[in-house]
């Protein structure tokens, strides 16, 4: 109800405050919504300013590609500090600096296109429309890089609004709305929603997904994680995906995959829910499901192929272990050009693959993903945010992502992320501040043998030198 | 659901952070809580930051009050910007003013201690925690200056996060929970509430009361107004607090009478819901009752006694005009000594007072409320409100308020300010701008003779000099 | 939450209940259930009842097909008043009617069956299975009249249970859950939606769709209806369900085509709804859009061919009206075989027709909506509902419905059935006591001319004789 | 929303069908409304039957009190079945019992009048009115039996209506709202509560509250219970009732006592929920704190003193056992007159009594509420609820209700039933079919001595004639 009605508030006073600001009717010409926000930040009295809040959003909603541009910049090279004001501070913490002065200069430097964006917030729909005004912003910066001080104020405001103690968790299932679940398929970036029935497996009985929702952004989505309940560690994304009802798995689950995690809002870029998403899922399933044991993803390894191609252009042959090429030269009947075989592995290669070369590659990946690289750990995008929020690395799936995107990442394997909460801490800990890697006994064993073999609890380091020593 | 399972989260992260930081179990301890701080905001992972958000609020609970207060102090002098970045800022915009140097400086002297609070705000109850922290702050720091940076920072995200973009209004009715209408009772502060009946009259079908609430303060009303519906303008405050059904005047509305505003929130002064309340409330009544035509207020003039004294002090008998002091004598019977009868006026002589002293009363206050005092407007705080808001000052009632409090502010008299949609903007204006009061010609005819008659339309100014000169 | 609570104690209850009852798990043995029946309605003390109701309500949805039946016919054949209370009352009325005797009698004669439905209804999920129940039995019944006293008291119950004082309408868009559209695009009867992107469209701005629900079977609709918002009366069906967004017809609609009404409970059959729907979805059109002038549907009629075939089996060409057969040869070129080519027509002539044989057909579809048929109006199930609602037969749109159902039905043709709020008490009354049907001039002038003209409110009279005496 | 849109439709059609059926405006004649109520169920068509059943419900409410019951005997005396019919049926079924017959019989019996009802409840607010009529019916009845036929239907429909599967359970706490808690202040009918704090206090957090609500009574309780969570079984009403907050008792609570349980609704006496909302509420506990252990009553006995009384006159001092007298004797000094010495205990003698007097009054009162009666059980209503629910008798405490009532009804003394979820079903079934009582080894130690000590498992017997025959 009040919804509407506010949305009546808004159009009353734009159109009363329109005659008196004598504006065209929603003319959208750029040098008049340049002067709404000028009028906006000056002005004292909030009356207008609401009318004026509401006549911008309206604006710059119809205004063309370039003349939103145009007041991308406007907005970007104005509303900056008082000169005069800034300088006196700035000069007096140079002469003195203390926790007085350095306030007078915090106040004294805060743009006024911050107050600017404030108060264009206070329209109805203003959050959506700037959320999306910092998404265009942030690729406009590319080639126009004078639009930084607008984003970066967009940024910080939007860090403060969007602080997750105002973030809403809900579970999405089949009784969700369409206006939203059509948005999960849209956003889901990670394994293709491919429409309503593969929507609805997702959404199944042994099926979970929860996102986090922001007041103002009533049906958007924000970030959301598909889990999946099942006996044991799941190996392989095929079955997870396809499209058929529960099985006898389902009867008595231990174990949540989490097999997908989406952000949804390109706008809000850099200011990250996913670490207490998964964390807060991981609590609402326990409530829920207290037979559930394990929580762990199915995770690709993005950056690996493109590391290994690396490795074997750096060290060629002796990307592998000695011991490794013995191995493959042996099962291959000794032709020695066991890197050119190596890579050439196709899916059809990949399903029925054992033995040397098989082992070699998991060696690879398990050293890709625990290499501490000089104390800031592995750079596979997905394996920092794991490990980063406190995972360990548990167990490398052979096999388990044969279409085309996964073997052109991880020649088709996928890794077990496992979130064991007493351990969260300490992982992250030692992550964090060294760059160390907790993995399991299982992974232990994939490293080269001079390496300790060690367990969950001790959560080793193994660093890239073992690559480039060997 | 998800409030008592983030609750438990929580609980469990920082049982789990706890064992991790070795934190005693709740000490409480100033020395740990500060420890606590340090470590929230220089630590870049945010799975121990969630633990350690927790054990700040739960801590922070259990503080006495001195230790507060060093809490206080210790975040108000420490979480400064980095000095050598800062002097680096500095120094780059004192050289090159442009909008680069000061984005840069913007963000180099930010303190970190915003970062804090922000990160503070993650745990479930922060925000009411820091609003209330806020509250004390506004009282601490007339003894010790030195909290200000805190309080400044507090209020810039306290700012930030209450933008009425992200507010819902909600209408207060007998249907609404009784821990909601609990604090309706408590945080009333024009026109007391005297228990759950005296409640249930203000919430009567012929009554309307609404309020603000923001999504992470549940149950807490952050402003909340109260309205009458009845027939023509109230020109008295009894018949609106009495304890009895609504009467036939109900029957058909025509005039919603705003007779009381309250703010709820000590810890968010300065930070201003007020008029968008009245002009989303006003929305709200046409919609739901197009039968009503006008939308005033009944306002008390808390300044006008101290003002008139003041006058009287300055200016003695000239504070009246002659024609005034001929009239009064004539009266009383011609004794001259006009002004002592004047202001020893009790609840008794007002009901009944009649003639040359009510009327010059009258024009006294018409004179205070519609000064323009160089451009800034008349003293009285309920009028700046209302005028700002771009209502206008509309009659003056005699004997309107007879209670003490009534007696001592204004002997007696209310106001009427009446919001008219189509002139609100205009009003605000003039007001804003020039300090120029509009006002009716009910008003205008109580001025001094040789000032112009003026209607609504025209708002003519009168201003304090009125009385200087005379 | 208390949903989920309630299964609990049921089922603890059921389990406790099983040990005491000595029951096998959920034996699901006929003879099982049917001793559960007899103690559920026998035993005096509710704690074990509700025990017995869920196990009841378990053990059914797992019984074969032909136990299902022999259940159903046991219920139907046992469960009978008191022999000896039931034959003196039968008795004593026989020999004093009386209302006293009555009462007795009418409580004499209530079977215990009734009061064993009522107490399995005390079991979550009962009332969808009862309707389900009586689904079944409605099909059965055919071949096994003895079912019928069971059918009959379910019929009663249910009768009572959706009462129209109990339903609630809701309001289906694409803010529904997707559980309930998908029902929707299930039960859709008269218009099949073919997927979720075409049930979108039946759902965009420029249309509404509605429908009662009862508050035992949440998520299930009980009948909806689907209105198009346009200018003007909608005199063809395609342009309403191809999917393409709204055009601009849109931007001012006057008018609110209900298209399509489709009931969802088949085990609810005799018990409408629709009449109300109708008229309540249209003071909630009024109150959302006060520019709607109209409140009309576009429908079908299903029996206008069978009854053509029989007016042309029993009159021959005498079916069609002397000057009607003249115009036909005359356009023919004079081969007066008139009545062959008559039925003959495919999409493609209808699409083009015009003329005579058009006019003729629309004369005798005029006809066959008016007739009274001896005081019990026309025998069209569609015209019998809306004009029995009080509608007004309001034009006969050619070419309007070309799909092959459209053309079995009615030729292509479809009618308009306006409501109009003033005349509905007055079209109903007529057409219930007398059979009368309410029509507008526009229908009128194609009725044979020695029929008076009669516009909207004269709600003239014309019957089938017309034809039967031509 | 729709709730309010549906009076609008009401109105609208009211008005409508007034118009058409001449009514006068809202007359309220009783003559008026007759023929109202006659048009309503002879009526075929829905349109004006909607018109019909609000202008009842209108007129209905504005009759005086003997037009109403002027009303009442029309209704009850009118709208019988159709005799020749319900002749012919009754004459089949007495020449062929069958249960065809019989379902023709019950068919033919049924009054209009339920009919009639049945078509009143689609009015809005027409079940509320209903359920009033019927309280009223069940007083006017006493002095005419001929309301019999009426009330008798009512009953009928309304026992239909308020099917437990209907019901909803809900909590009741301070986040309530305050129309509801009202009511529950108003209904509570066993220990009363004393204004706004007294209430918060039952709704503490040491406290629960739930309520059984109808759909169509928004807002109306029709049963409420109140908790109190504590250690140990609650021997003394006061505490619970003392306006002061939680105690430690409440760190963590082992025991639920239920000390109070209320029928709001008098029309729907004889319907009963007050089995079903123990019970569940039993879970909804049990699920919410896994700590609770024991589920108990803290009880009135309510006809204690009556019988006592009653025993007395009819045996005198054989009333007591030979060896209670002699030591009641031995210690009173001697006197011999310890019967009238017992039955004058006031307020001040009952809190410090002990020895002999008591140990008889308590031993009484084990025999009065353990007491088979010939297969019908104890007399006292407030066990007979409990003992029939399947609970245990537990203990008796002395002094536990000081109040004038609690003296007045049983000498001070209250009595703990215990729910024992394992034990209900059978405590229930020996209960209703033998009137056997389960009591604890406690009270068993009370009853005489030649009775077998029998423990909660056995569940004995004590039966009466125990006391007859001393």
């Amino acid at each position: 109800m009040f919804a509407a009605r506010l949305r009546q508030v808004w159009t009353s006073l734009a159109d009363g405050g329109r005659k008196l600001l004598k504006l065209p009717q929603d003319s959208g010409s750029p040098s008049g919504i340049q002067a709404l926000a000028l009028d906006l930040v000056s002005e004292r009295g909030e009356a207008t300013n609401m009318a004026r809040a509401n006549a911008i959003i309206r604006q710059y909603t119809s205004l063309a590609q370039e003349q939103r541009e145009a007041f991308h910049l406007f907005l970007a090279q104005n509303f900056l500090p008082d000169p005069a004001r800034l300088r006196a501070a700035a000069e007096a913490y140079l002469a003195t600096p203390s926790s007085e002065t350095i306030a007078v200069l915090t106040l004294a430097s805060e743009p006024p296109r911050r107050e600017l964006i404030r108060r264009m917030n206070i329209a109805p729909g203003a959050t959506a429309l700037l959320v999306g005004m910092r998404e265009t912003l942030l690729s406009e910066i590319r080639k126009q890089p004078e639009l930084r001080p607008l984003e970066q104020d967009l940024r910080h405001l939007l860090t403060s609004w969007f602080n997750r103690g105002f973030l809403e968790l809900k579970r999405i299932d089949w009784n969700t709305s369409a206006a939203v679940l059509e948005k999960v398929i849209a956003y889901e970036a990670v394994h293709e929603i491919r429409g309503w029935s593969d929507l609805r497996r997702r959404l199944a009985p042994d099926r979970r997904c929860f996102a986090f929702f922001h007041p103002s952004l009533p049906g958007e989505p924000l970030i959301f994680v598909e889990v999946a309940l099942c006996q044991g560690l799941a190996s392989k994304i095929d079955p997870l995906l396809s499209v058929k009802t529960p099985g006898d798995d389902f009867a008595r689950p231990d174990t949540a995959i989490f097999y997908s995690i989406s952000n949804c809002q390109p706008g809000l870029r850099g200011i990250s829910f996913g670490n207490l998403l998964i964390k807060q899922v991981v609590e609402e399933l326990r409530a829920e499901l207290p037979g559930l044991k394990r929580f762990a993803t199915l995770s690709p390894i993005p950056g690996f192929r493109r590391w290994l191609n690396e490795q074997i252009a750096a060290n060629g042959e002796s990307a592998i272990l000695p011991e490794e090429r013995m191995a493959m030269n042996h099962q291959a009947g000794g032709d020695g050009k066991s890197l050119t075989a190596f890579l050439d592995i196709d899916r059809e290669k990949a399903e029925h693959l054992d033995g040397a070369v098989k082992l070699a590659l998991q060696r690879l990946l398990a050293t890709y993903l625990t290499a501490a690289n000089g104390g800031k750990g592995p750079e596979d995008p997905v394996a920092r945010f794991h490990l980063g929020n406190g995972a360990r690395l548990d167990r490398i799936n052979w096999g388990a992502h044969l279409s085309e995107r996964g073997m052109a990442e991880s020649i088709g394997m996928m890794v077990n992320y496992v979130y064991e909460p007493d351990m969260i801490e300490g992982n992250h800990e030692q992550f964090v501040s060294e760059g160390r890697v907790a993995y399991s006994t299982e992974v232990g064993d994939l490293l080269p043998k001079r390496k300790l073999r060690a367990g969950i609890a001790r959560t080793p380091v193994h660093d890239r030198q073992a690559i480039d020593t060997q």
